[in-house]
């Protein structure tokens, strides 16, 4: 059986900061290996009979076998996701899996198979058919997402495990999480898909489609049979990688490496075109990857991941997750081209219309597509799967009182959803009562983060774009506290509160409040008064004015109730009662709105 | 010589509507050829002697050689921008170039020279060494823009040109255009540079290396000495072709083209992998290219662009430009991702610091790179080169009341800037009085594109990020008319008019105005009056509204002396005397301030 490739010839002395750089390609001494006798039918025909699986593990499977986490490794991964002791090589994955961190193997059993069609243990291309002996090669039967699932399900019966306390995966590892969830919509608690997509843009496509071209046309390549060559494919190999580099960074990670001294190569070993520093970069990472990957391999797995397409239309991807029973988080990264952000919103929009528990975010960073395995944007999202996996680190939080008239407002059980949730603790407080469904609508990344702390089904999205494709009526109750003046699109915001909640709570500042009325009338100058209304007419960040008979309009010329209102003053922190002319003596406004 | 290449075996039946599709690599019939026998010393050592340019012509040279206009072509270019007669292919810039259109044919004498190191007429890596006989092949002296353009200098001399009415081209084409300024800045009247660069982002570079490299990989490149081999790299060709094909094209445009069949080829004759539609289509682009593009030639003009670079600081930038006797016009793409449009703006910060003639438009357009010569996005440029050259095409307009006053409030002579300016005619009233330097700065593309049909000044910029790059007192008078309430960084945006201008003359709608406050102290409302201050709460598009008090307020704070102030009641259609409480009587303020 395959015992996987040469160490690699990379010196210790990498010119290069990059999440490759630690990467020793060694023996896979932690590997395990299961073969299964019984092979696999294959998705688009033929089998591989007996198919091997190679993997590794950390921590410990509890008796009820419900602490096992899955990881799904990437296009250029491996089973080696996290050292096993502090001298083992470092894995690809290791600032989020470790004792004590985010995926805690002191907690978990953590399994990493390397996946089919690989060259890291599992079976692959450079295998020998079981009857003709030769290398499969280029006549690997062609394998789809799904059969590397259905290696991985074989893998889970073998350990005993029928259910996984989490799935987690990173761009094509995330085309094999959600796999598992529409292959086996039982089979996890928790499915965290990180950096991916429904399906690939046309252009990464394209770039794929090109990669491959370049390996099949390598005059080495003879047609997959060349493991019996001491010449390898490697020039088109190097250019796959150096391709797939590119688009790893982001364009900003790209000029903050390169930039400064593009025309001063930097020392390295190689015959490649060595004029500017981004050539020997591309060149060092070429040449490192061909000493550890092979071209049948990245072509058999870039393929699958070409062919994975659970569509374009909304309708489609419900289907795939129609049954699943689990809980969802999804991660993008803004700078990320390669599988952009719109591309995990198709996900999470389906996933909302189909009422699933999601979490989403968005995490800020510059530095691409490569964000994902990178120690200063795992430090972003890894709490929030911690969080998923039940260990919450959030702070304490106190309810202002206008939070707790909303909260006593809400009717015991509702399923809430809070737009503009800030860190969640509306919701965290409504948890705490015994609210089962209840999420969150959050722009801002501190916020979000926050919120997501507390273990919350939190959602990043602008308001001001619109909601998340929540259907009608999909919430008892809409919140949206303090958040009618910071968002400019208010009549598209209104009616979606309008369709998704049965009712509306809405508490917002009231522009007519009677400081402000004399600021202005008397004083001739924007309103202002202390505290909530304190900014300068060229600073606030707030976007809209309403009065209270403003939003009454509004409401009126909506054909919407105003079932209740509650009108607070701060400055006096006392409630002010409907008939003492609220529009003039509260500084805030809570309101109870449905649909006539 | 070199004649040029076979006709391509491309069919009439084109597969794919693209900006290639049209060209047909024909034996470029209206190429006419110089010789020159000194030859050229080249910039980075060596020399080819003679050399040869290939370059087509349309229109007349008028009897003081002062109608040329020089288009430069973008690496996969030739001679052959537009056609001839209407029985001609159509050129690659068909929409720009012929008798009635922007580069009129009919008042112009068009010129189009193939480039140094290309493989359509003029001297390349195809032609033979004069001493040895031999092809060139990769032993052709590495060639700059600065060559192309020293060429480009004897072809003018030749032809009797000491001075083109303009220079124009997009991308290569525009590195050449400012690489003309920079030989030669007194060489034309205008300079024209489209979807370019101060030098290619890393990323850009990157994808050159990695298809440079395929192609010196290729089996049958042979060091370059390819040409008495029956066979061509092809196939390296083909993967550096296909590879640029897609980073000419937005993940926008490359979704609408292919995503919706993505897994059905299109028919396409070809042994490359056919199994996505995009597959297909890059096949196709491949082969048609490898039929009329020389690969040398491919590696020597890349190579060159790779090393243009005027600097990633400003300093280096201005010190190109700096002698420059010219207008520039510059255009950008939104969604072109290769030269994408913060690096145009690099080049109009250093001109507009430099304080030279300078206008500058960010077309709004989802085709990527493409789009300079893509038929929808020239028609928004066009007019603009237009009415550069001479021609405006723009609308008559009537000056407001509150304009009339601010322009009579400008001195004679005056240079102005006009912050927010829209369809600029403001400017064009000062243009008709005399004055001779005045500039615009707008954000909304349907405005910018109009001002710019007056032949102005033009620059596209959104105020709230900050203004282009101008220094201290760069012009008398800043102009701010009625955007002080669109602008939500008011204090930036101060603080720059106040550096920028001798003087600033500012208006803005006073929202103290009397019946706003009416409405607001009595109805309790949003104010709100008929006319300019009739917009809703909930859809206005102001983001600050100040009143009269809270501007002057604002100018004490900042140490701002208010010269002068007009006050303006448009429902009476009335100036408001001082006197006479204008915070409350006048809704439209005028002030001119400067620093105390």
């Amino acid at each position: 059986m395959n015992s996987g490739p040469q160490p690699s010839s990379a010196s210790p002395d990498e010119p290069f900061a990059s999440t490759d750089a630690n990467r020793v390609a060694g023996p896979l001494a932690y590997a395990q290996y299961a073969v299964f006798e019984q092979g696999l039918e294959l998705s688009r025909g033929g089998q591989l009979q007996p198919v091997q699986c190679a993997y590794e593990t950390w921590g410990k499977l509890n008796p009820q076998a419900s602490n096992a986490v899955l990881i799904c490794h990437a296009l250029s991964g491996d089973s080696h996701a996290a050292s096993h002791h502090s001298n083992d090589d470092p894995g690809w994955w290791e600032d989020l899996i470790g004792p004590g961190k985010a995926i805690d193997t002191d907690r978990y059993f953590v399994v990493c198979p390397n996946v089919l069609g690989g060259c890291r243990g599992s079976t692959g291309p450079e295998d020998k058919h079981p009857e003709t002996g030769k290398h499969f090669g280029a006549d690997f039967p062609n394998i789809t997402i799904d059969d590397m699932v259905a290696l991985q399900q074989l893998l889970a019966e073998h350990l005993g495990i029928k259910r996984w306390r989490a799935i987690i995966g990173g761009s094509l590892g995330g085309h094999q999480a959600m796999t598992w969830i529409h292959r086996q919509p039982d089979c996890t608690d928790l499915c965290v898909i990180v950096a991916s997509s429904p399906r690939l843009t046309s252009q990464a496509l394209g770039f794929d489609i090109i990669g491959r071209n370049a390996i099949q046309t390598d005059p080495h390549f003879r047609d997959g049979q060349y493991y019996d060559y001491p010449e390898r494919p490697d020039t088109g190999l190097a250019i796959a990688r150096m391709l797939g580099h590119v688009t790893y960074l982001s364009n900003e990670a790209m000029e903050s490496k390169f930039g400064h001294d593009r025309h001063d190569p930097r020392e390295i070993a190689t015959d490649f075109e060595q004029r500017f520093s981004v050539g020997s970069y591309l060149a060092h990472q070429g040449q490192k990857f061909t000493s550890r990957f092979d071209a049948n391999s990245y072509i058999a797995i870039t393929m699958a991941m070409d062919l994975f397409d659970l569509g374009s239309e909304r309708k489609l991807l419900c289907e795939t997750f129609a049954e699943a029973d689990c809980e969802f988080l999804l991660v993008s990264f803004s700078s990320d081209w390669l599988f952009p952000p719109h591309q995990s919103r198709e996900i999470v929009n389906a996933l909302t219309t189909l009422d699933k528990p999601v979490s989403y975010a968005e995490i800020t960073s510059p530095r691409g597509h490569d964000s994902f395995l990178i120690a200063e944007d795992v430090a972003q999202y890894a709490p929030l799967i911690q969080a998923k996996l039940g260990d919450l680190t959030a702070a304490d939080f106190q309810l202002s009182q206008v939070e707790k008239i909303i909260v006593d407002e809400i009717p015991e059980v509702a399923s809430v959803l809070d737009l503009g949730c800030g860190d969640g603790r509306l919701l965290a407080e409504l948890k705490r009562r015994g609210h089962q469904r209840v999420v969150g609508v959050e722009v801002q990344q501190e916020n979000l983060l926050s919120a997501g702390r507390r273990g919350l089904d939190v959602i990043d999205y602008d308001l001001n774009e619109g909601l998340p494709a929540f259907g009608v009526d999909q919430f008892d109750i809409v919140v949206m506290n303090e958040t009618l003046q910071v968002v400019p699109n208010i009549e598209r915001l209104v009616d979606e509160m309008m369709r998704v909640g049965k009712q509306v709570i809405v508490s917002f500042p009231n522009f007519a409040y009677r400081s402000l009325r004399e600021a202005y009338a008397k004083g001739g100058r924007s309103p202002k008064a202390p505290g909530r209304f304190s900014y300068e007419w060229y600073n606030t960040p707030n976007r809209r004015f309403p009065s209270i008979a403003d939003v009454e309009d509004l409401c009126q010329q909506k054909g919407l109730t105003i079932e209740k209102a509650i009108y607070f003053d701060n400055a006096l922190n006392t409630q002010i009662a409907a008939d003492n002319d609220p529009n003039l003596n509260a500084d805030t406004a809570v309101m109870v709105l449905s649909r006539l």
